[in-house]
């Protein structure tokens, strides 16, 4: 095992998540403490910082600042949604990055992302392999979606599991205070892996959560949808429905479109205007009238990190340590992801090395025997898989009764 | 001052907040230990339990299970939004109401509610005093809207407040992950007065809030609004703005009416689709082009007790004890309040009593002067203001990584 000695350059790609900051704390911090490592770099805006040279100098930073990271939300970096070409078509963007590579040393990278990242991160690896160019290159996961394959669950989930299930929670009291009836639509994110919509059974199971949920994972039927929610409704007065926002019918169309699709007969161009929630609450009031509400979590479910499960942070931050000692000690083309071991019937988490061809571009769904046979509830087998990932509180740090989120120089490199 | 002997009734109604629980445990609590309270009850839905002899013996409760009620959002005895009519035109519910209290020998009555339930409150005093029937009468304020006249602030106010600031602050991290362009409009709750989207400015003056925030206070001219987001948007390439659900034009007219009026030439029924928050959004996207999101915080900002204010839980909690204490001490006719005392520079709030009449049926508005002269953004008054109640997190119990709300057996009295 050669010993590497260079700089490492740190990106963070893709969609926010209340803990992604904490898996890149956890590489930058082991870093700054690895002799190999000479200089610790962070990418502004993912791949782009790297095209665009645009560095900083993470060892510029103060070091009781960043350890604010692991509790602010969103990329403290700054993310990007760019997507390298093939290689074999064109590699211009390929040929700039192994430019600035040579330029700073850069002799490890760590890329802290979802799907289309752990592709960046492979294709970047190949390439660096096949022009001679040592590099160690390591793939940190994150996605609200929890859709990677290979590891048990993706760094962000549990904390945006927490913050739905403990709303919902709070929602199902609210919407419970009057004697009169009422119906609650709640949308999740998640286009096609219904992860977090499936977390709103949590709720249920500390018996205040929806009474019907949604995934994507099954086909949704209109006319069976407004006849549970009627016989649920003309039973108890109350009713609460949570779905995802890419549930669509047997054809593959998103219900979504189905609002869209009837707007575009509005002159005023408002066929963006109403959200699946809205869509749903409408097609319920016409149904039954009866009290209805939509609610759409919206991007309050991915950034909310003042509710973020501890268990959350500390597995992403042991993800971001994983990647530089993993890569110090000479492993490269790998992504860092999760194993579940039971010790005893407690739950442990123990890092395992997945291979970045395996994890980039495929996705994860909830396994249909988790969704009961109907396909409007979960199984007790969802619960157990989730429970022990939303444990513990956030330690975020707190400031005039409000959250310390963490402020950096950026010093450029 | 009399000693007076009886039962009491504890009620609750309108809208849900994350602390009216907390002052209806401390009235509950404070009364289940005095000597003179012989039988402590709860009417189910407020007035309506009480109209209906649906009431519940809150002796019967578990008292350690009763303490989880200060962290429990919503009602936990069922609200409701029955007006009393005018006693002088008709005076069916009193009678009904004298009825019930002389089947249960009540000398107490303690009404936990905002404006209306004031008035309730207010007119079943004087109904009593009229009738020669011997009852304390003491109104317990919440509301979220903080619009109650007379006390400094409202419980209710200071949770969602802490609420609205964090996520905004969160949302704020969020958008501004790429390096591309968005605007994003927040919508808060708030028909007539701004309490709660001011409370966004606690966001920016913790230096990551909204650009711009607009209340019902002052009227709101649409080319104003969207020549502003253009220039903050062309410079920054970012903007976020908070709205309260009831700005309206000079005319009076909501600005959600504008989306409902558009709407009516969709003949599917859509009318009720667009909240404001999307509404602007479209308005946005058609005068800028940029991507741009509207968030609607719904009922999750009226309810979300995990983040509610330890200071508004103590102090909703000593509102209620108050009522108690004070009633039975020989005051009757009147609402607890909070008076603001500044201890050497150092916040301090102190119990207050108003007389119900004067509270009744007046909005407390935000002060033009806390407003900045354009009309889109907040003075540092307002934070001042606001920033003490915010303070400290709930001591919300967690059970299984989720918050444990409390269960109430409800033996029928």
């Amino acid at each position: 095992m050669s010993q590497l000695k260079g700089a490492c350059i740190i990106g963070q790609s893709g969609g926010p998540t209340s803990v992604i900051n904490a898996s890149a704390y956890g590489a930058i911090k082991t870093a700054l403490g690895e002799d190999c490592i000479t200089r610790v770099l962070g990418a502004c805006n993912g791949i782009k910082g790297v095209l665009d040279d645009n560095l900083i100098d993470m060892g510029k930073e103060d070091p009781q600042e960043l350890a604010y990271m692991q509790y602010t939300p969103s990329s403290a970096l700054g993310s990007c949604r760019y997507k390298l070409k093939d290689p074999d078509e064109d590699d211009t963007d390929y040929q700039r990055i192994l430019e600035i590579f040579k330029k700073y040393g850069v002799r490890y990278f760590f890329y802290n992302g979802g799907n289309d990242s752990m592709d960046t991160c492979n294709k970047i690896s190949k390439f660096m392999l096949k022009n001679g160019y040592e590099c160690r290159v390591m793939g940190i996961p994150k996605t609200i979606d929890n859709d990677l394959a290979g590891t048990d669950h993706c760094p962000g989930f549990a904390s945006a599991a927490k913050y739905i299930a403990t709303s919902c929670m709070e929602v199902y009291h609210d919407a419970r205070v009057y004697d009169t009836g009422m119906v609650t639509i709640i949308e999740c994110m998640g286009r096609h892996a219904g992860w977090l919509t499936a977390a709103s059974a949590l709720a249920s199971y500390k018996g205040c959560g929806p009474d019907l949920i949604y995934l994507p994972e099954v086909d949704f039927d209109m006319d069976q949808f407004l006849a549970k929610v009627k016989a649920i409704y003309e039973k108890e007065k109350k009713c609460i429905v949570c779905v995802s926002e890419g549930i669509h019918d047997k054809d593959g169309t998103f219900i979504a479109e189905y609002a869209n699709k009837n707007m575009t007969k509005d002159s005023f161009g408002h066929a963006q205007l109403g959200g699946l929630a809205a869509y749903l609450a409408s097609e319920v009031k016409k149904a039954i009238n009866a009290k209805v509400r939509g609610i759409e979590l919206s991007l309050l479910q991915r950034c909310a990190a003042h509710c973020a499960s501890q268990t959350d942070i500390d597995e992403s931050y042991a993800a971001g340590e994983a990647a530089v000692k993993n890569a110090v000690a000479g492993i490269t083309d790998r992504m860092v992801g999760y194993e579940r071991v039971m010790q005893d019937g407690k739950y442990t988490c123990q890092i395992k090395l997945f291979p970045l061809d395996i994890v980039a571009n495929t996705e994860k769904k909830v396994p249909r025997e988790w969704i009961n046979a109907a396909g409007d509830g979960i199984e007790p087998a969802f619960i157990d898989y989730a429970l022990p990932l939303i444990q513990g509180q956030t330690k975020l740090p707190m400031e005039d009764g409000l959250p310390r989120f963490v402020h950096l120089k950026k010093v450029k490199a």
